[in-house]
């Protein structure tokens, strides 16, 4: 297997983009990402795209990206895997630069859902969910996740402040992010009397509905010494697992088993336990997601995200930064593209790029995008040298 | 890269499976798979799609797969390029295995179109074509087809008889395959009596719509080789490619130039020329692209792909055989699980279980599966020793 790097990062600013249709986001990403990396050499795309299909009535983009993208009869697939679309679109981009099959891989990601009609987009979303189980007999993924922050909280105690300061401090990093969609801070009482959307999940819980692409350019690690622009940055662990679709069908509610699966498989690839870990971009579609993730990943105990997240720990000067980028909750959550967005705000930090948020010192990064209340996960470890 | 081969094939019977869910197709051609593999591990799953979520209302394959086999964790990824996602789900289990990251990775393709609603199966195909510029006008997929056989009839002075020629030698092929939704011989005069689709084609011009699903279970050749179940049936040629995806942005409409760059593409890797090409299952959508593809594979000169097929040249016992299985036309056409249909038909046949449909001989075959009027292509050599 050749060692991958990554050569190339391209975002956007997100938002409501009513202006720019699915073909304008995938392109504008990928030539921000090109014309990052400095070169034009594109033999491989993987586009991950949550539901093209219903949010706009597009499938086939392995077909018209390559073509808009001015780069007719480049393979291409694209990918889906609900909300970790993105992630799984990178790591498809490894397995084509790893197997040796194609040297200069494109991963895309990209999801445009702010004006779709009929059902919309809490109708696109649950199709992540189980369709007989769940999505049929009226759940949504504000109720899913709902249900485990009321769990969460009936066991370990967790507070509706815990909950809060997760958007309070998502919000102060992506405050400082040119490409977030809401980059501006929040208080702890403005997310607890916004408006209730699934008992106790309140709006400011929830990451929005969001138009976006994000692009990464991947390359083999011999190549990637030659090009000279940037340090390159390695991918040095991948790992995807899966769990049951449906959360009434695991063992515990609280324990995202997908993300630790994930989460260890890229570690024992990479050569590296939690603690070697800088920081890391992590999926809050949800502030319950986030304390769960920290849980399921052994950034903290069983129970301790809460107050972990109030006490500082991942605040982007405390000893595990978490989302410097905003996460999805401030710059949005256009959901094939998070997994892509999240390994371009990873290799910006490991550059020394971020500006104002930057994590001072980072050297080993982790990301982790997870589809639907916990289906499925991809982990990818990032390091500069 | 490492060598990679085919340990296991699994196919069901497709047709209207209004008893069985998107799951349940998923599930019996996984398990028929890993019973004629005669094992039952599986450390990665690509799951071929086009579009679960316009027909069924259920995204997330990657992690309602794996759970109902009774792999949870196992990682999974779902793939998509219209028609040719089973294909491309073959070649995403390829790269696992090529690479190292995954020693039995398991292909499945699907589809379940039967029992739509809303806009139905027709609304849901069209989304291969580009939203904004053909399918928001109106255009259908017949109808890009017939454009294509006007043009070619004008061109070339291919006959209405050709077209019908193709659509008697698959269902006389299908006819002898178990598997196959229409299982039975239909004369020249039958098709060119069917009723008008799109002008020039006609009802039994078109491939049906379909439920179904096939699988194919793929291994490092040197652990193949350990089995000792089955001959291993080694890929040795894996091929990509993209064109325009809007039918009128192509130079030269006649010209799928996604197949005729994945076929040397995956010739070229393996070290073979189509002469040395034993037979090929390829995408006959319609009876015209059959003709198409034969003309860009360079089976057969542009123009000749008619008179070559009425000329038995395509016939089991001819001096290239086209579609053995009975291809699309007769075997069915559950769009995400046709390309790996067509390489379960190719292994069958290298390995000489082929039954009344056998090719005498066959040591090399040749898979092309292609998306949309021509947008994608998948092509696969695979050859027994």
């Amino acid at each position: 297997m050749r060692d991958v790097a990554i050569i190339g990062i391209g975002m956007m600013k997100w938002g409501e983009l009513w202006e720019k249709s699915i073909r304008d986001l995938c392109v504008e990403a990928a030539l921000n990402c090109l014309d990052d990396a400095g070169i034009d050499r594109v033999d491989a795309i993987a586009i991950g795209s949550m539901s093209s299909g219903i949010f706009t009535g597009q499938e086939h983009l392995a077909s018209l990206v390559p073509d808009y993208l001015g780069k007719r009869h480049t393979p291409a697939t694209r990918v889906e895997s609900a909300c970790a679309s993105g992630g799984l679109a990178v790591r498809t981009a490894f397995l084509e630069v790893a197997s040796g099959v194609s040297d200069y891989a494109l991963a895309i990601g990209v999801e445009k859902m702010t004006d779709v009609s009929g059902g919309g987009a809490t109708y696109g979303l649950a199709t992540a969910a189980d369709q007989e189980y769940e999505a049929f007999h009226g759940v949504t993924f504000p109720g899913l996740y709902a249900m485990m922050a009321n769990a969460h909280m009936d066991r370990y105690g967790t507070t509706r402040e815990q909950l809060a300061d997760v958007a309070v401090k998502n919000h102060k990093n992506g405050a400082k992010n040119p490409h977030a969609q809401y980059p501006f801070e929040v208080t702890r009482e403005q997310v607890m009397k916004s408006v209730m959307i699934a008992d106790p999940l309140r709006l400011f819980d929830c990451s929005p509905i969001t138009d976006g692409a994000a692009a990464v350019l991947l390359a083999p690690l011999a190549e990637a010494k030659k090009l000279g622009k940037h340090a390159p940055v390695t991918i040095i662990g991948v790992g995807n697992a899966t769990d049951a679709i449906a959360l009434s069908q695991r063992p515990d509610m609280l324990k995202l088993e997908a993300v630790t699966h994930a989460t260890k498989r890229a570690l024992d690839m990479a050569g590296k336990k939690i603690e070697d870990v800088d920081f890391a971009e992590v999926h809050d579609c949800f502030t319950i997601a986030e304390i769960l993730v920290m849980e399921a990943m052994g950034v903290v105990d069983a129970g301790k995200g809460g107050p972990a997240t109030s006490d500082g720990y991942t605040a982007i000067d405390g000893k595990f930064p978490i989302n410097p980028s905003g996460g999805l909750k401030a710059k949005g959550h256009p959901v094939g593209a998070t997994g892509v967005a999240q390994v371009c705000e990873t290799v910006a930090q490991l550059r020394g790029e971020a500006g104002a948020r930057q994590i001072k010192g980072a050297k080993v990064g982790l990301t982790q995008n997870m589809g639907g209340s916990g289906g499925s996960c991809v982990v990818h470890v990032l390091e500069v040298k």
